[in-house]
Parts: C-alpha cells; sequence; structure tokens
C-alpha cells in the first residue's frame, strides 16, 4: 500500500457537555494541526497517489469551513460534542465525499483509504481510519 | 476506526545482555518518550475514544512504576533484555490490563486494540499492537 | 549563559478586534504549546539552573490560571487583543513575578532572564524575553 | 505485533514530466528524512525486532545510493517520475531485498513487513506497506 | 523584547564548489523550511509584533522567487556556494528589504531584528540574526 | 551574525545527589538529543560557518566518549551531578577545546560562539552559551 499526507491546521472555540470533561466544559479552543492520508495499492500512470496541490488545497478549503469558528454555534454540530476525535470524523468523511466528487481530479476515484489525524496539543491527538 | 494516543516519558537505566548489542552492554540509559494509543470501531455517547483525562493519569501511574529506575535491579525483568521494543511490549500489556479492570471507566471497555510507541532517540523508536 | 526550559500547554478561546485579523475578529481558539526558559550565567552548587519539578509545576499552576476559558471573559484581560505574542508577554512576566516570589525557591533568585514562547501552530509562534 | 524504525536522510535533484506537477516540472531538488520501519509477530531470543545497529547501517547504505545525486540521471529511473511515493516504494523494496539477502542477520529473516516513509517537507510526506 | 516567527519551505536544486563538500559537489537538491523570526522592543497598538497574515504572504512570495529551481542556474547566484547559510542570509537580506519597503505594512517599520532559520533535515540547521 | 547547528544523540546511566532531585536520585538514565550550534559573524571564502561534515564527526566523537556509559562511574565527573546544564556544559567546553585545538579545520577558527543544548524529552531541555 502507499499512502501521501498533507497538513494544514485549524483554530476553533468549542465546550464540551459531560462531567467526565471537568474544566473542558467551559467554552474554551483549540489549534489541531490536521493531516489527511491518502492511500491506494499502486501507484496512477504518473507515479502519485494523489495530486498533491489538489490534495492540500482540498484540505485546506476544507478546514477553512471550520476555521476560527465557535463550533457550539455551528448548526452541523448542534447537541454534539466536538471532542478532537469527533471533529477528525467530521473532517474524513467530507473529505470522502471529496474525493468520490472528483475534487481531487479522476486518478484520485483510485483512492481506497483515508486517515485524518488531528493533533490538540504535543501529547494528545486522534486519528479516524475510513475505506473509501 | 477511531483513536486517541496520549504522550508521557520514563527515564530508566539499563544494560544488554548479547554480542549485537555492542557498547549498551555497558550500563548506560534512555529517555523513552511513550505514546499510548487506545482504538475502537464507533465514538461512544459522550463522542469519545476514551476519556483522555483518565487515559493520560492511567499512562502517567504506569510509566511511574519504571520511571527513575535501573531496570537491571527490577525482579519483573530478571534475565530479560528490556530493549526499547520489549520495554512497548511490557507497557502495552500492562494498559491493557489496566483498562480491562475498568480503571479507564466502564466505557473504555468497547476500546479493542492499543498500540505502545517507545521513542528512544530523534532516530529510533519502537511500537507493539495488539487487540485487545 | 545557561538555561533550562521547560514545556506545558493550555487552550483558550478568544476574538480579536481590528480589521487586520480578518476572520480572527470571530471568536474562536487556540492551543499554545508554551515554552518556559529559565537563564542565568552560573551553575547553582546542586548544578543546576532551577529546580526544574518546581519550575515545571509553577508553569503548570500558571498556565491552568488561563487554560479552558474564553479570555474575552476574563477581567484581566478586558479590552486587549490577546494575541499570542501579547500572552507570551503576560506568561512571562507572571512567571518573573513567580520566581521574585521565591516560588521556584531561594536559589532561583539567581535566575536573571526569562523567554517564554508560545507555539500556536506547526507555522507559527511568538516569544517573550526578558530580564529578571 | 511489534515494530521498529531508524530514521535517516537523502538530498537528491529532480523534474517531474506531467501538466499536474506544475513548477515541479523544472529541475528542484529535496530532502528526504527516511524512517524504514521493520515488523514481526514476536521478538526473538534477544528480545528485539532486528539488530537496531545493523537496521542503520543498511539504512545508511541504502539512502548513500541516492544520495548527493540528480536522480533524473540515474539509469535506474529513467523515464520514471522519481516522486515521493515513487522513491519511497524503491526504497522499501531495495530494503526488502537487503533483509531477504541475510543483510541484517539471520534473525532478521522472521521480519515479516516493512514501512518506508519519506518526508519531504513539514507538511508533506508519503508511506509505502509492504509484506516480506 | 518580542518576536513572531512564520515558517515556510522551499524546494531547491544546487551543487557546491571546492573539496570540503565531497559528494556534494555532484548536483543535488534540498527541502529547506524556513522560519523567519521578526522582532521588536515592545508590541503595537493591536498588540501584534507584525501582521502574522502579511507576513505569512510576504515569506511565502520571497520563498516562491526560490523554490522549484536549479539555483546553479540562477543569475543572482552565479559563482556562489549556496548552502544552507548563505541562503539563510539571501533570504534574510531579503525579507529587510520586504519590510523596509512597507511590504509587512507601516506598523512593521517598527521591527528592528530579523532572524531567519533553514532546516535542510533532522540533523543540520543554519540561521542569519541580522538588525533592521 | 551566522550559526549552523547539528544534531546528535547520547545515551547514558547516572544518578544526583541532593533532597531536591526526588526519585532522580536514583540510579536511572536518559537519552540526550544534544545539538551544537557554531556562530561567526560572517561566513567564509567558501560561504560557509563551518565544515558541516567535519563538525557532525567532531560532535559524534564527542558524545561518543558519554556515551553508553554509567557517568556516576566515570573519574570526570566524580562528586558531581552530570544534570542536563551541567552536561551541556561540559560537551560546550569540550567542543570549545576542540574548536581551537583546529580539529574543525583552519577555517573554523573564525567561530566565535558556541550552543550547545541537551534535549532529555518532549517537554525539558537545556543550553550552555559561551565565547570562543
Amino acid at each position: 500500500m502507499l499512502n501521501v499526507t498533507v497538513r494544514d491546521h485549524m483554530m476553533i472555540a468549542h465546550s464540551f457537555r459531560g462531567a467526565m470533561f471537568g474544566p473542558a466544559q467551559r467554552l474554551h479552543g483549540a489549534t489541531y494541526v490536521v493531516d489527511a492520508c491518502f492511500q491506494r495499492p499502486v501507484l496512477d500512470a504518473d507515479n502519485v497517489v494523489v495530486d498533491i496541490g489538489r490534495a492540500s488545497e482540498v484540505l485546506h478549503a476544507l478546514v477553512g469551513e471550520l476555521s476560527y469558528r465557535n463550533l457550539d454555534d455551528e448548526p452541523d454540530f448542534a447537541g454534539m460534542n466536538t471532542t478532537t476525535e469527533a471533529l477528525a470524523q467530521v473532517v474524513g468523511d467530507r473529505l470522502a465525499d471529496s474525493v468520490r466528487a472528483g475534487d481531487l481530479g479522476a486518478g484520485a476515484l483510485e483512492i481506497d483509504g483515508l486517515v485524518v489525524t488531528l493533533r490538540e496539543s504535543h501529547v494528545a491527538w486522534a486519528s479516524y481510519e475510513r475505506p473509501l
């Protein structure tokens, strides 16, 4: 298997509901350094997994939809704890839609797996892996 | 699959037996930056893989059992080469016991895999993956 | 000159006022990975710059005062843009007060300089250096 | 599963053919930080995945064959786009040959998987995974 | 003193003249991860060292002038060894011109020092510091 | 000012004397990732701060004198707490001797400052700066 990963980031505010979250129940925020990994069994005719320029642009647009926002006010996340792992899933599923819609080019339809990792600090991060 | 990783570290002394270890047969030491990764197929009702606060505490207690020690003098490691990969396995198996004992909460019983990575320097590290 | 640095982090929400901030005028947030560097011309009798355990505790308490908060609601920051560089200065000045108050021990009174660095992402960070 | 990874690097020049590569069609270059990961189901009698000293030497020799070269002039790569992912595959396949030839010792014949990762910058990298 | 740093990167080909460079006398290449640090004694009225958005854009344009090129063919570098430290100086001096020309805004004229760091691998980097 | 830094590492055992060290009074160990930074006001005729190959070799030999050892048993460190900052000073002073002895070549005699940084973990490090 071959894979290519590109990195971007987003800065958001949010709060969590549930006693287990302790002080994180208060409104606070996070920088998420976001890694999007594209997987496929063999390289294409150009010897790439994905057009890395387009992959970077698609990821940048996708984190731009979330960035510089208070997620507590976003209708998409009403009543949802936007934990690091939950946001990794959101980004991963939106990225999958984007790949299938052809946003990364026709060749990218051969991509059969994605891994999205969100790093919230130097000591904690979360990932979401899914087939495509 | 979703996973969450937390990081801690430990500083130990030890020596290895076997000609292949060269100068590392002498008593020396290492800092291990320890990453504990928890995996499960879906998020729980709070939208988490694991209570990250409890996961950090459990990992901290676990590396505390090994830290600031000469592993050559620990009964648990008598006659054993405590290589980076062997210690990753020790930490991973102890962490598995801890998860199953309920130390990370009842929800954590849904965790079905662990990966423990020990980084010994900027140019070498080892991991141990196991189901739960 | 000798120096010792310890790292911690904090997660906050805030917004900025001023057209130059663009989308960051909206309520958003950040993880700041915080490095506190202590400087002195020579080591003490124990061969340390500072008791690294106490330094870590003091830094942890200090970031704890800011962490998991919306800085827009904190009286200390009323009417102030809490940019990365401004927060580095806040943390640095509070840390200086702590050193001078003896929180890091009598030996730490020999510390004659501090550098506080706040990393807001993998592509941007800010520092504040001051004498003591 | 257990694995051990060692890191080295190489610095090369090359150019790409195909409109999708944009300015990278011009002769340019890259530093690749190369991670070679060796996998096996259980540790050997010495409690290692692989002799880490030999693994480092073999990887160093292997990147040395590519380093400080213009890959456009290398017969091995004639007519081939030497993308990061394609080079990860080249390094991974050569490393597999080396393991099977016994260059890492007889014990290393138990290694049943390799992952080679090439990091081309702080925001992009590629990996190649293969069984052995 | 306060400073703000932004990061970008560039990928170039080049070769060196002089026996001390050994195999690096051959045409090869490098990724340089480029950090541009802006310094000033006090913050401005907006509480910033520099408009970080404009700083990022200026740095991006500046590395874009060098990126995806064979520096051996660039008239600006004729007869010059484009070592990491020499390129740090080139980037730093061009950035200084840009600050003084007002490209980062009128407020940035208060910037009185720059540090440019080029990281060529995980084990080597170079910096250039200059007043402004 | 221009500077060039090279990185290596060493793995040692040691213990500390003094109640402030808590559990680190026991025999334990550390990996130190060691950065040696060479400074000079202008580049030499080859456009370098220092021959980076020779600098790497000299640093490697120097950390080799300490590596894979129990520092408590080394006559050079008898009665001395080998803290991270103290070891940074030892490495820095030995490196200064090496530069002055001409081990890095005649051109390196123009180097007028050194900074040695020892990273003991992902959350703590120490540096020693000295003129030459």
